[in-house]
Order: structure tokens, then sequence, then C-alpha cells
């Protein structure tokens, strides 16, 4: 254990072994962090408001929480957690395993996220998301869910397994992602997409099959599904799903 | 008054009753904190730069400031101002009562905000920028300011009362968004626009009237004025506002 | 030099005369600041990862770093570097003199970067975007990199000379930006342009040239190439060189 002498810890927060806690971060009580997790400095883990109960925050084992976040009482990350700069996560939100989620990201709560899911930089999720295994979120995605903003009504995106929302898109509420499709950058979805499927423009349309865009490395395979070619990042047993996943397409 | 031990509050500040400053928060000299104000961790308050001037950072009573956030001197906010994490907001910036900011919201300053004014996350809003009462911004919309940029011209933005700007959307320079008006996510809004109409595209375009769109409760009823059904989180005095809007148009 | 007492701030790291370092800040072992650098609050410089060496971050004289920036090791940043707030600037990133970024701004590495370059608030540079040198990007734009994500491939954007970026643009992998031209806001742009152009729309699309662009300031004058009208900000060396591309244009 290795505890900053400016960090400020909960006696009431539960640390396993070997957690490396940063400088001038905050744990409140409410917290448990499992084996070999490191927490970077600046951050505030365990915090509270109106909409937290007794419920702790959970961080799974070999985790790594970069500097400057922000993560809420009442939510559980399982292990290899990975989170970039000033990330933050509020109350209510449950990860799988080996969650990443990059630099600046805004997670709203009340949501479920699959194993092994990739959100890069400043994504912005929406309250009652639900998304899958393996899914893929670029920066400045944004998925909502009031249809007629302000409104009491909350109608959460679903994104399916494998799927890919490209940068700067938003997924309006309710929409659901179907598995295995891309959406392509700055696009606007506000139906429901098909499997495998290509989307792009504002709104949204249907532009032909993920299969048919070709990978740019001089091989002229298919780009997608994705699993066929790119495993970066993945630990041992994401591996295997993906060799698996890529050979059902042989 | 409750002061973390590890902050850094200037003895030229001013602090009025029961104000609570979070752990590695600094307050400079020319900040001035009313009664009954949260103020919570790696905060700065008060920042100066060459544009400001010996006009203190005013906080209202009842206010509160989430973590990492950072407020310039010569800006005053009404009472029950509350932001959510690393928010931003420079010089002369004149808030009413009950703003409420998200979390990452970037306001630039030399802005007049109105009464009752939520901005969702990471907004980002120019200078010159006019905002009225009871106006909603939601996740990255920008206001902008220039109208042939990088120049030295600028023509602020001006929401009207009761507008809501959806998520993603660009608001360009000068233009006025019109009370009660909707712009659909995703938009970019190149010309003023007419009172309680939505607007929708890249460049926007009236596609209606904000009464047609219907709840989507089971009601049918009509969502838009949002007064007619919304009103959560506001407090008493701005609930009977919203009450006698909503009766004006039974 | 004033070294704030609760800086932490390693005796290997290498630092200039008339070094200020504010409270809470962090500076690891491979940093060299040079002279008359302000760094802020809540910083953190020089931090390593998996992709980092023995490089040193290197900060050049006359810099200022705003508040809760973190800048990894293994980048040099030339004279008269200034950040906004919450900065984040990964590994492998050259920037030449004077270059400012804007609040939030997320520059993911592996990127060059010329002389007198402005980015606005919320950019996200993306891996291998190579940048001249007068450019301008307001903010969240988004240059990206990967033509079929997730992949290996990763093909950076270029942004040549005196070119201008608009609010809330998305630059596709491997698309060149050409010199002075202007990327109108929430454009989308997928493929090479032309100088001295205007590009608009998703996707984008030549729509003339920006010499047709008038000042809005009474003069009728053309707004472009723009250091015809502005030199705000610049250093004297810099106006120089703005004065002598204006004149070329007479």
């Amino acid at each position: 254990m290795s505890i900053h002498p400016t960090a400020i810890v909960s006696t009431k927060a539960i640390l396993g072994e070997n957690v490396t806690v940063g400088p001038f971060t905050i744990i409140h009580d409410n917290v448990e962090i499992a084996d070999n997790v490191v927490i970077e400095s600046h951050c505030e883990l365990g915090v509270t408001n109106q909409r937290t109960d007794d419920r702790p925050l959970v961080v799974g084992c070999n985790s790594h929480i970069r500097s400057h976040s922000v993560l809420y009482a009442c939510s559980t990350f399982d292990s290899n957690f990975v989170t970039g700069h000033r990330v933050t996560i509020r109350e209510n939100t449950i990860a799988g395993k080996n969650f990443q989620v990059g630099t600046l990201g805004d997670i709203q709560g009340d949501c479920i996220i699959g194993d092994y899911v990739r959100f890069h930089s400043n994504v912005h999720i929406g309250q009652q998301s639900t998304i899958g295994n393996f899914v893929w979120v670029f920066p400045y995605v944004v998925l909502t869910n009031d249809p007629h903003p302000p409104s009491n009504i909350m109608q959460g995106v679903t994104v399916e397994d494998f799927a890919v929302i490209a940068t700067m898109s938003v997924v309006l509420p309710g929409v659901k992602i179907a598995g295995g499709g891309l959406i392509a950058a700055h696009s606007s979805v506000n139906r429901d997409t098909k499997e495998n499927t290509i989307y792009a423009g504002s709104p949204a349309k249907a532009v032909g099959e993920t299969s048919k865009i070709r990978l740019k490395d001089g091989s002229r395979q298919p780009a997608y599904p994705w699993p066929k070619h790119f495993k970066r990042g993945y630990p041992e047993e994401a591996i295997r799903i993906l060799e698996s996943i890529a050979s059902d397409y042989e």
C-alpha cells in the first residue's frame, strides 16, 4: 500500500493490497478498492449527492484511475477498469470487466456497461444508457435520453455488442444501435439501426453493410467485423473471445 | 464555517456564515461568498488576468460549487448558484438567481445570464452572449461570436426566455434564438429564429411550432411550452412563475 | 523562483530562473522548465506511461500553464507557450513558438505543431496530426486519424499554414486542410481541400474563395487572408510575419 501523505483517505474506506493513492486525492467513506489499483493525483472517489444511498463505490482489481477524476458512490466497476484524466462518473453506473473511458468522459449515472467496452475521450453518456460488450464510442459522442427536453420522460439509448459510434455523433433518445453496426462520424441517429450496417448523416441513413469497408493497410481485407484484425490492448481472455468471433465470420 | 485545513483562503476574501470550503481549494483575495455556500475540493475562485480589475467574484447565498471548478474575479452569481464539476467561468459574467451549469461547462466571460437558467454538461458560451430567463442549453452546444474568425469583431448570441437548445447545436454569431423556441439536436443556426418554433438541420430551418410536439408519457399533451409539465428542481418562487406561464397557455 | 510550499517538485526536475509553481501542483522527474515560466495550481507535469522514454517534458521560456493542466513527458514546447485550464497534452507532442491551447484542450500526442498556432477551448487533436504555422482551430473541433475504427491504421490530419477550422467541425483521417483555407462551423471534411477556399457542410463542399467574405466592421474589406486585419495577441516577431503576409496580398 502506498498512500501519499497529502491524500485524504477515510478510515471507513476499504482498500485492498498494493493500492496506490496519489497526492491531493480524496477517498470518502463509502469506497471499496480491490487489490493492485492505482489512483492518481487530484481525484475524488465516493462522492455523494441526494441520489446516492449506502451502496459504496466499488473499483475492481488491477484498475487505474488517472488524475483529476471524480467517481461517485453507488457505482461498480469490475476488474481492469482504466480511466483517462478528468473523468466524471456519477452514481448507479455498473460497468463490466476492463472498461476503459478516456480523458474528459462524462457518464451521467444510471447506466449499465458491458465487458471490454472502450470510450475514447470526451464522450457524454446520458442516464439510462445500456451498453453491450466490446462497444466502441469515439470522442464527442453524446447518448441522449430526453425526447422533448426538458421533461421527466427518460428514454435511454441502447448500444449492442461490437457496435462502433464514430466521432461527434448524437444518438437520440430511445434509439437502439444494433450489434456490429457503425455510426459514421458527425451523424445524428434518430431511429433503431440494423446489425452490421453503416449509418451516416443527420438524420442518419443506412449506407451499406460494414463488411464493404476494406482495410486501408494494403490487404483489402474487410475492416469489419473489427475483431478480425484488431485486438490491441485487450486482456488475454478477451482476445480469446475476439478470435472466436472473428472465426465465426470466416 | 468549515474551511478544510488544506484549503488556501486569502484573509482578504469575505466569507459569510456557514460557508464550507473543501480540501485543496484556493480562494484568492477578491472574492465575496455569501451565507450557506458549499465550495468543494480542488477549486480555484477569484482568478485574475489582464482583463480583470478590482471588482470581486461574488457568489450568492445557498450556492454549491462542485469540485475542480475555476471561477474568475469580476463575475457575479445571484443566490442558489449550482455548478457541476470542472466548470470554468471567466470574468464579467453576470448571472441571475438559481443559475445551474453542468460539469465541464466553459463560459468565456462578458456574458449576461438571466434567472433560473440551466446549462447541462459541457456547453461553451462565447463572450458577449446574452441569455434570458428559464433558458435550457444542452450538452456540447456552442454559442459563437466571431463572424469571420479570427477577427476583432464580436457579435454575441442572444437566447430569449424559455428557449431550449438541444445537444450539439451551434448558434452562429449575432443570431437571436427567440422565446420559447426549440433548436433540435445537432443543428447549426445561422439566422434569427421565430418564437415557439422548432428549428432543425444544418443550416437550421423552421420545421413547425413547438406546440405540435406531444409528450411521450401517454398523455398526448403538448410538450411545449415546457413549463406546463416540467418544474423539477426549481425553487418555490420559480415554480410560481412557471405555473403562471403555463396557465397563460390554457 | 517561487515554488508554493504545497507543490511537489522532483529534485531531478530542472527549473530555470524566475519560475513560479502554484499550490497542489506536481512536477515529476523528467521535466525541464525554462526561465520566467508560470505554472498554476493543481497541475501535473512530466507524466509517464508505457509510451514514454527518457526524453523530458520541455517547456520554453515565458510560458504560462493554467490550473489543472496535465502535460506528459517526451513533449517539447518552444517559448511563450500558453495554456488554458485543464489542458491535457500527451507524449511526443512537439510545438513551436507561442503555441496557445485553450481550456479543456486534449492533444493525444505524436503531433507536430508549428509556430504561433492557436487552439481555442475544447479541441481534440488525434495522434499523427501535423499542424502548420499560424493555424487557428476553434472549439469542439476534432482531428481524427483512424479510417475504420477501431484499427491499427493511423492516418493523421495535416493542417497547413494560416488555415482556420471553425467550431464543431470534424476532419476525417488523412485529410489535408490547405493553406489559408476556412472550414465553416459544423462541417465534416472527408477529402483534401484547396488553398484559400471555404468549405462547409457534411460532407464539406467548396463554397467559394475566402477572399469573398467581407469584414462586418463596415469597411467591406476582405476578411481573409486574416493577417490583413488581425494581429491581436501575437508577439512582435510574429506581427512582422503577419504584416509581410498581408502586404503580399495588396
